[in-house]
Parts: structure tokens; C-alpha cells; sequence
């Protein structure tokens, strides 16, 4: 493909995503393809010779695009959301036509820098103090796991490294910990029965006496308590745990203290929501996502750690084939996490951030916050609907209960009332389980989201219940 | 930004990419930029109000663009190639502007189901025999981290995960071996310790004797060999370690394969280059990058496993928010790796494919190996320069060595050489260390590399080589 034909299919490509972003509503949030009926619209083996732009992407239009889910969709209120926006596509576009590999200062220098500084605009942003310094994971399943694997190294003068894992280092969470601490326990080798689960209050929130207790017991039994993962704004229910308590007794015993704060991280850019926030100046490490609520395209997450000493002495390493002379003066990010390779996406977030303003991100945040509240009261005021946990941030968790059920029929009412709603191909929600009984959730944070959409939400919402009145055999 | 200005911006950078395409040799590979530069031309902290894509579109010009390292010029013939291409930049707008995030099949089937086409594809392509199962993943570090992870829980019975780790499992690779086998030994828990470094012959491959015979001592001191890491391509030297012999005494001790051949992978495309991937059908694990030498932009890496069912056993992780319907039938890929989030990185691999065909990549591959061959043979040819390992592919690596010097002296001249070449802007190698000695590495594999690009690499080699003996002081 010459320079030409790039620029003549890059302009339809540009013009198909104004359509796009346009008439998003016009598909159903998720598709009604069954498990198979893409694969067999392709054929089995690549083509011997190159085939045109043209039927490519007409092939992309007829054959991929029924089949997507469609996550930048304003009635997208499932898990939670992982919004781009137009300056972050703008941006990818430079990003891979750059086509840079940003592993150490030398292959990008600009690249480093640009990182070093929007990182400390994002610190900035949050409130979180000057002792935090920010380096761009992929996810936070990788950023938490850079936090657990240099908690696991700082907390045995870093042993682990170099004679493997003593198998009695123990990480302390609650059962609305997200998956991937679970799943970061294990690749780091502590095991998953050394994830001491703690208990949570009515709140679903960690309860610091029954972690310190836990901590006491487990040091007493010669167990060595490396790291506590704290969540802000948990997945099932936007849970909070308390930082500042937590905090108070990982200083005590002098334990890593993680904080996870992947969806709820952005709303600390509004001063009067930041109160959940409290505490975290006293963490070692802390994550949220900007490709989640912060306008900037899957993948970007901000990890910020105290101890950059650290995080690099557990990542380091030397080869001949990667040193310059700069290295004395300069961020190498390879020792900064778990991948040598980078790609350049301080890029994307500087593109938002100055795109947006501050401001522009404050008033997303409290559009959404102040849209979930609104959905509560009315579910609250039709009085057939039950809210399973405090209303937070921007998620609203509840079920259908008219009164007259057990809790068996309620699980299965909600299951079918769940697959009517999404039938609609309006809105798509997802599900969790709350003390055991399950729970919809209405997650808000899609920056197409109006209140428009929300009330629509709403409207079928409402009117699946009825149905499920008329319809549901016990 | 409304749809128009996005249109109107979304030309804009298509067209400077355009440029940017046809005159990436007025750039020089690497900046002059000190540490530092960059960061000073840099506001401190965000804007509080959006500002105009056209401020951010020219800081990005007058700014970045100046330090950045130009991965895709011809002259680029550093580390490995990371290239992009018109049909991979292409469909990441795409991917940038659908914003999907493609954790499991519900949450965008189409990209599940293209997934599992297009690493078919690549199967076929290299002439991977059947009982490989493909999944995409970012880098090769992590592939190879899912690699010894999976061999780490296969071979305990899936206990790591369960208890933590042992400490007495033992991971076998040469002193050639990439950098990220080492950190993702440690990643995993198992201890640098553990990983036993086998020696290699005059070609810098891995010994199978050697292997054998350290793998028989471990067993008798209690050991559990886990898995052995066998390169196609090392980094420094192109070194192909034999894989049938040593798949041969892994099969015999029951022990994970994982072959690492980030790079070479892709010359596997071309009949009479895949030599060097015998006995690869017997690994339990491989590895390449089509965002090396495949023309897809960074990041995408290729992983083909044989045991998928030990692969997702390793990750699996089930919480109820995740659950769908489907999951029995599709293949929920954040069970596949480290990573609960992915991007939707098929659809590249796919444009590039399609867009380039199997023939396609093949001319580039075979071109590259060529003009390799003919580098070296000018270098013979001259008598003054030295190749310091086989030439294998499309890498040379060499230094000069015009007599009368020590080894000291050879390794400080050979430093100076290597400033004095990338000095000239034109051209950016990189170095490494062979059997102790100082070495010049020239990779060709960039698809803007022509004959005349190498052509002028060795007029800039062979100059700079004379400028050295007259002005060096021994």
C-alpha cells in the first residue's frame, strides 16, 4: 500500500468512525451472534497473495462490526466502562504510525520524558502527594502485581528474587478484593492460601481490627505478612475500604500497603468526592485506570509508587545488548515493570488531559455521579426495587423485589430480569453476587452517557420488572 | 471535540503521517536530545480548561517529534526492527475508535472468534503442526512468563498456585538466552538461583549433552526440572539452539518446553529458511512477535501452547461478576494470560495479513536475509572487520579489527565506532558483548530497508572505521 492509498483509506476510515461515534446507538450494545457464527464467516488459511484495502475493509464492516460489543455505547452500563474519546483516538493514530518501542530512554527519549511529566499532571490531579512518582502499566492486574511482587521483595531483602519463595508470605485482601489479586498472588508464587481474606462491614468494606488481628495471629504462627491490598471502589459494589485505618496498621507492623483504585481513582479529580481518598498518602503503592473512567483508550493505567528503589531493584535487569550511556541519568521504565517492550502511550493521556482540562474531566465525573443518584431515588421511590449496597461514585447495584418471594426466586426473578433488560439492546448491564444473592449492577461512566440514556435505562428497567410480574412461575 | 472537528483533525494527522511516511530520512534515527530536554519544554502541571487540537497537535510537532527515536527509518537497524505498516496503522484507528475491551467473548465476540482465526492463520503460516493452539499476548516477555508458569503448575500438580512455591524447581536456558527468561524466573517465584544456565557450542546454541547431564544431576539432589527455554534468535548473536535434541531429553524427563523465537519467528514464513525450527513440533510452548519482523504494530505477540487445558488451569479465575452463558463454549481469553484486560489486537494482525499476503511477507523476509548476506560478505571482503558470530538471517554482527590491537583496545575502538556511526544520523546500531569481546550488531528487518539503506550503512560502517585508525589513541 503506497502513500496514496494510506491517505485515501485513512480519510474513509476517519470518515467511517464519524459515522460511527454518530449513530452508535443505532446497534444493540451487545450483539445476538451465538458462540461460532463469526469464526465460520472466515475463511480457514490466510491468503497467499495481498488483497485489496476496499474488500478488507468492507469484510471489517460486514462481518466483524455485527459481531462487537459496542463498549463506547451510551446505554454500555456493564461492568465498568473503558472509555476512549476523540482526542485519545487521535492520538493512537500518531502512536502506531509513530510506531514506536519506548523500553528505555534511548529508543524514545520524548517518549520517557512526555511520561515522567503527564504522570506527575495525573499525581496532581488525584491530590496524591509529592512522595508518589507514576510509571504507565497496561493494566492494573499488572500494576497490582508489581506492587505484590516488590512487597514480596522488599518484605525478604529481596530472597524471593534470587532463591525462590519461602511459601510463608502472606497478603491480606476481602472477598470483594477484584480477581486479579488472587490471580496476581499466585503468578508471584505466595500461593493462594496465603490470601488471608478479611472480613468486611455492612458496607462490604475491610474491617482494620479484624485485619489487625488477622496480622497478629499470622506473625505469631511465624507467618510473614508482606503486603495488604486495600480497594477503593470494588467491582461488585464500590466498596471503600478504609485507607487511613488500614494504613495505621501497615505502618505498625510495617507492611506494603496497595491500593486498588482502578475505576474509582478518576473521581478524585472532584474535591467534594475525594473523601474516599483519605489515608492514601500513607500507601507504598496505588492504581487506577484512565482507560476506565478518564477518557483515554484501553490500555493505560497509572501505578504510582513510593519506593521507586524498589520497584526497580525488583525488576532490574542488565543485559550487555540494552545499556547506554544515559542510563545513570534517566527513567529506564523496562526495570519499572513486567514487560521489557512499551509501547507509547503517555502520548494518549496528554492528548486528554489537555483536551479535556481538568475541568472538562470534573464535570464527566459529576455528570455520572449525579445520573446514578438520580436512578436510585427513582428506584427507591417505586418501592418494588431493592438497592443492595450504599450508593457510590457512579455504580448503582439493586434487584427486583416485589415482595412475596424467597430469596431462591429472587436469585432467579433478577437472572431472567437481567437477560430482558439486555434483550432490549439499549442498555446492557452485568451482574454480580452480594452476600450471596444476586445483584444487577448499573454501571454509569460512559462519557456518551446522558441523562437521556440513563432514563431510558430506566424506563426498561421498570417495565421488565412488570413483565417478569406477569410472566415469572415460581 | 465534536465529529466535525475529530473529521477535521483526523485528516490532519493522516496527512502528516503521510509526510511523515515519505520523508522519515530527513529525521536522524536517534535525537541528539540530553536528559532532560524534553521534560523542561513541558508545563509542570495539566491545564484546568481543554485547550484547541491545534495547540496540542504543534507542541506535538515542535516537541516531541524532535526527541523521539524513529523506529520505522530505514536506517533503524538497532536492537530488533519494531515495525509498523500502512495496513496494521490503519486498523489500529480502528481498534482506537471501536474501544473495545476484549477480556472475554461476551464482551466482543467478533474479536474472540478473529482471534482464533488469525493465530490458525499464523500457525499455517509457520508451519506449526496442529496440536498448537494459539493466543495472542503483549510482549514476548509475557508469553514466556505464561511459559514457565505453566510449566511451574504442571509440574507441582498445580500446586504453587495453591501453597506458593517450592523453591527446588529448576529452569534450564544458555548465558544467550533474552533477558526477560531471567526476570520472569524471578516474576514467578522461582529464584534466580533456579535457573540453571547451560553451556553452549561455537555458535553460541545450547549444548543437549550439557543440558542432559545437568538435568540428571538436579533429579539426583532432589531437584524438579520444570522447564527448559530454548531461543531460535538470541538477541546478541541470532544463536539457534537445537531444538530437536533438546525436546528429545525433555520428553525423556517429562519437562516443559517453551521455545523463545521473538524475532526468527517470522523467516519460519519462508520454505528455505525454516531449518532452524526442527523439532519445534515437540515443544510444549513457542513464542514470536509479529510486531518484530511482521509488519504489525507493536504490541503483539504471539503464543502457541499445545496444553491449553494447563495453560488455563494456571490463570483461571471465576468470580461471579464475570460469569456469562456462553462461557462452555468460547474462549474466554483472560484466562489465557497475565492480563484480565486486552485490546483488540487480531484485527491488525488480520488487515496485515490479508493486506500484505502469505507472498508478501515472504519477499520482504527473503529480501532482508539477502542484504544481510551481501553486508557481511563486503565486510569479509574488506579484511579489516571481523564477524564475531554466524550470520543467520538478517543479522550481522562484527567489529573492526584491523590488526596490531589487544583485546582491550579492540573493545574501546569498537566503542568509539559504534558513537562515530550513529553519529552520522543516517544509520542506529546497537552493541553487545560476544565471549566477552565488544560487538557490533547490524539487524536488518525494518520494511523501509532497501539495498541502498545497507548499502549506505556500510559506506558510513567503513568510513567511520578509517576515521577510528587515524585518530585513535591506544
Amino acid at each position: 500500500m503506497d502513500s496514496e492509498q494510506f491517505r485515501k483509506y485513512g480519510y474513509e476510515f476517519i470518515d467511517w468512525l464519524v459515522d460511527y461515534f454518530e449513530n452508535i446507538e443505532d446497534y444493540p450494545v451487545k450483539p445476538t451472534v451465538a458462540p461460532g457464527d463469526i469464526k465460520k464467516l472466515l475463511p480457514d488459511a490466510p491468503p497467499m497473495q495481498g488483497e485489496a484495502m476496499d474488500l478488507i475493509f468492507q469484510d471489517f464492516r460486514k462481518k466483524i462490526v455485527p459481531g462487537i460489543t459496542h463498549w463506547q455505547h451510551p446505554g454500555w452500563m456493564a461492568y465498568f466502562p473503558a472509555n476512549n474519546s476523540p482526542a485519545s483516538v487521535l492520538a493512537e493514530l500518531l502512536t502506531a504510525g509513530l510506531g514506536l518501542q519506548c523500553m528505555i530512554w534511548q529508543t524514545s527519549p520524548a517518549a520517557a520524558e512526555l511520561e515522567e511529566t503527564v504522570m506527575d499532571w495525573l499525581r496532581k490531579m488525584l491530590g496524591l502527594p509529592e512522595t508518589f512518582t507514576g510509571v504507565i502499566q497496561d493494566t492494573a492486574s499488572t500494576a497490582t502485581l508489581c506492587a505484590l511482587l516488590s512487597a514480596r521483595e522488599k518484605s525478604t531483602s529481596y530472597n524471593c528474587n534470587l532463591k525462590g519463595v519461602a511459601g510463608n508470605l502472606r497478603v491480606y485482601a476481602t472477598a470483594e478484593t477484584h480477581s486479579s489479586i488472587e490471580k496476581g498472588v499466585k503468578i508471584a508464587g505466595l500461593g493462594k492460601e496465603n490470601l488471608q481474606i478479611i472480613e468486611t462491614d455492612d458496607e462490604f468494606a475491610m474491617r482494620a481490627d479484624a485485619l489487625e488481628a488477622r496480622i497478629k495471629l499470622d506473625i505469631e504462627l511465624g507467618f510473614i505478612p508482606a503486603c495488604v491490598v486495600a480497594t477503593l471502589g470494588s467491582t461488585s459494589s464500590m466498596a471503600m475500604d478504609p485507607v487511613d485505618a488500614i494504613a495505621a496498621v501497615c505502618q505498625k507492623y510495617s507492611i506494603w500497603l496497595h491500593v486498588d483504585a482502578a475505576f474509582a481513582g478518576t473521581a478524585a479529580v472532584v474535591p467534594e468526592l475525594r473523601g474516599f481518598m483519605k489515608g492514601v498518602e500513607h500507601a507504598d503503592s496505588f492504581v487506577f485506570n484512565p482507560h476506565k473512567w478518564m477518557l483515554t483508550n484501553f490500555d493505560c493505567s497509572a501505578y504510582f509508587v513510593k519506593d521507586t528503589a524498589a520497584l526497580i531493584r525488583t525488576f532490574s535487569i542488565q543485559p550487555e545488548y540494552l545499556k547506554t550511556g544515559a542510563d545513570a541519568q534517566v527513567h529506564n521504565y523496562r526495570d519499572w515493570g513486567i514487560q521489557l517492550g512499551r509501547r507509547f502511550r503517555a502520548l494518549k493521556l496528554w492528548f486528554v488531559i489537555r483536551s479535556y482540562g481538568l475541568e472538562g474531566i470534573q464535570k464527566m465525573v459529576r455528570t455520572h455521579v449525579q445520573l446514578a443518584e438520580e436512578l436510585a431515588q427513582r428506584m427507591v421511590a417505586d418501592g418494588r426495587f431493592q438497592i443492595m449496597a450504599p450508593v457510590k461514585l457512579s455504580l448503582v447495584c439493586f434487584r427486583f423485589n416485589p415482595g412475596h418471594y424467597s430469596e431462591e426466586q429472587l436469585d432467579k426473578l433478577n437472572r431472567k430480569l437481567l437477560e430482558c433488560i439486555n434483550a432490549s439492546g439499549a442498555v446492557f448491564l452485568t451482574h454480580t453476587s452480594l452476600r450471596g444473592k444476586y445483584t444487577i449492577r448499573v454501571a454509569i461512566g460512559s462519557h456518551t452517557t446522558t441523562r437521556k440514556h440513563v432514563e431510558t435505562a430506566w424506563e426498561i428497567i421498570r417495565k421488565a420488572a412488570e413483565e417478569q410480574i406477569n410472566t415469572f412461575r415460581h
